[in-house]
């Protein structure tokens, strides 16, 4: 009976595949995996939590574990202004159930079926599912070793609106970016923000993985460099994510924006969720408070650093000279290109024979619009004995190739 | 710029309209509200919840703090089943973030613009404005003392199939009802039941309220009876909330049907949520398996209880003798039928002005369906004091009308 009475956007909805590739290996005996998009769970500060929701629910259980604000906790609010240095009002900032959520929300406000949302190429899946659940229409833009093509992104926007398209959105990850490890440029940020002004496209920002930086300059985020040098906070949405920095369980986000848009998405988490989790919400608040935050993030980053130099030398020393990759300063991914006549979903056949995984470049791109010669590694979940037998394997395999 | 780029339904989304009018008495001194919808704060277990949260991060915290399943936790599925006494797959199981994400996931699943639901009139206008706003059409059905009259419900679906309409779900609230303290009697639910499966109509029975029950005998859920006398575990979709019976602040409900469904509804909270908050479900778990549910469910409805019989008797003291009024045996709220020449939204203001606010009747059907001679009482937030005293100014005040 259900089935004839689901909607058209349910029936047709898609799920990750990555869940499903994730899922083929399961069973594997002695897998390495380089598939994991998950933070290591050895960097969480399981004791500082603990103590904080003991005592938050203790003294101020009263109020935490009762209905909250939509707008989310007041205290965290203050408190994420504080830490990040801005001098924004309340009404800015929305707190949300992660990051997914945020940008849940900021689609549903803006895109009606067949709208476009500009995506990178290639991009964060769990993102593309979103958009195309409300109904967006996905047009990806290739990146470049400095991020999103500029030039390419004007042909697409100009041919988009003169076949009578509405573009809502540009989304982008500009920091150690999901799939493809790369840094936007400064110079490129600032160009892409007055092109999204001069145009009114709202850009939507996804930051998970600034903060896991482990050598280099920060580059401002492109709401800073909006907020800074354009005193705009309108054109940019930048969405924070907790989830790589103190633990995805908690599901916590926040996304600083135009008072306009902040208030309709929280219209949307009225009606979808009410508020998210309050005691995890006031947990987050006193973590920063309490000042915890900056050693945690040495701490995290100390963790994570030596994985991705291992991975780096593991890949200088066992992969064919002709594959290309990013060599990030931080995140937890890099990303190969590999020869245009090889194709990564078929190496992930033989790899999986050898007990090594990872994900295929094409599950990153929008349906119809797939590269097949690139693939995705994590490096925080494996060993080093790990990560060297592993890219060792994947050499030979792209060695055989040829032969 | 945001303005011209929202959707339509983002841009017509109606707010609660309840919020508005409780901001309205929010600064006025010595106030007495029987407005609130909370639990009462004194009701939630702080000290073993506090214990919980410790030891689950503690101890736990290397699963609790990562990603969880979309599909919930498995822990706190199985010691739901154990609780409520199923012998249900997991996969008939989702827990969501609060039963308004649930109420929201199942809507997603099934209405398209234009599409019917059918609600209660009067109804809870939190679930009314989010089927609104994924582009229902509301159709409200009557309540009688035994609950959603039956002959309305026919007569109205047949109208709507008649004019091409598809009616996609029957929306009731049938324990201590939410705003009209009524519960559905036995026979009624068997008889919804039936029409349900006779027709293909899924109910979405919400049950915030069944266990805040401190007198009389229980009746079985709706999804119960389906389930027991029927063997049939498709037709309803009830969903239990923990907001009322543990906290609403830690976000958690959980949504029991046809495995169909729930599949589809946890494709939704994977790009809306990807999970309820972890830790939270861990604890829920945790507070289930040690036992502590029995105990304090009876030490809850223990604290109620005395405010109900307070409520009711200072409403047979004070009150004109031509008010009617529901007795309800549990639940946060009682609701007055007043004479149909008597506006509860004028008496609002005029309550207001002394000192005493409830939310007028009005505000709890869909827009032109609305009755205006009827208004809710919440009988939890207030003292012995307090409610002996605003319920002998609301007599006055009603008396006075027809002097």
């Amino acid at each position: 009976m259900i089935n004839e009475l689901l909607n058209e956007s349910t029936r047709t909805m898609k799920s990750s595949m990555i869940r499903e590739l994730v899922a083929s290996t399961r069973n594997i005996p002695g897998l390495i995996s380089f598939a994991g998009g998950f933070p290591s769970p050895k960097t969480f500060p399981r004791d500082t939590l603990s103590k904080l929701y003991a005592e938050v629910v203790a003294s101020e259980g009263m109020s935490v574990l009762q209905y909250g604000a939509s707008e989310g906790d007041q205290e965290l609010k203050k408190e994420l202004l504080k830490w990040e240095g801005y001098d924004l009002n309340l009404d800015q900032l929305l707190v949300t159930a992660g990051s997914t959520n945020a940008i849940y929300y900021m689609t549903r406000c803006l895109v009606s079926p067949g709208d476009v949302v500009i995506c990178e190429a290639p991009s964060f899946l769990g993102s593309l599912v979103a958009f195309e659940a409300v109904g967006a229409e996905l047009a990806a833009i290739p990146l470049d070793l400095e991020g999103l093509d500029l030039n390419k992104l004007q042909q697409k926007v100009d041919q988009l609106q003169k076949a009578g398209k509405k573009v809502k959105m540009i989304y982008t990850i500009p920091d150690f970016h999901n799939p493809a490890g790369i840094t936007m440029s400064y110079a490129r940020r600032k160009a892409l923000i007055e092109y999204a002004m001069a145009m009114d496209i709202p850009i939507l920002e996804d930051n998970p993985y600034s903060r896991l930086r482990f050598s280099g300059s920060p580059v401002p985020t492109l709401f800073r460099i909006a907020h800074d040098e354009y005193h705009n906070t309108q054109i940019v949405t930048e969405i924070v994510s907790f989830s790589k920095i103190l633990g995805p369980g908690m599901r916590l986000a926040f996304a600083k924006g135009s008072p306009v848009l902040i208030e309709r998405m929280c219209s949307w988490q009225q009606k979808v969720n009410i508020t998210p989790d309050c005691v995890s919400q006031r947990v987050a608040a006193r973590f920063l408070s309490e000042g915890f935050m900056p050693q945690h993030l040495e701490t995290v980053c100390a963790f994570y650093r030596p994985y991705l130099d291992r991975m780096l030398s593991a890949m200088s020393e066992y992969l064919p000279p002709y594959i290309q990759y990013t060599k990030p300063d931080g995140g937890i991914f890099t990303w190969l290109w590999l020869p245009e006549d090889m194709n990564a979903d078929i190496l992930f056949e033989q790899a999986k024979a050898h007990k090594v995984t990872f994900i295929p470049g094409s599950k990153f791109y929008p349906t119809g619009q797939e590269k097949f010669n690139c693939l995705r590694l994590n490096f925080t979940f494996s060993t080093f004995e790990q990560i060297d037998t592993g890219i060792a394997s994947l050499g030979k395999l792209m060695n055989e190739f040829y032969t």
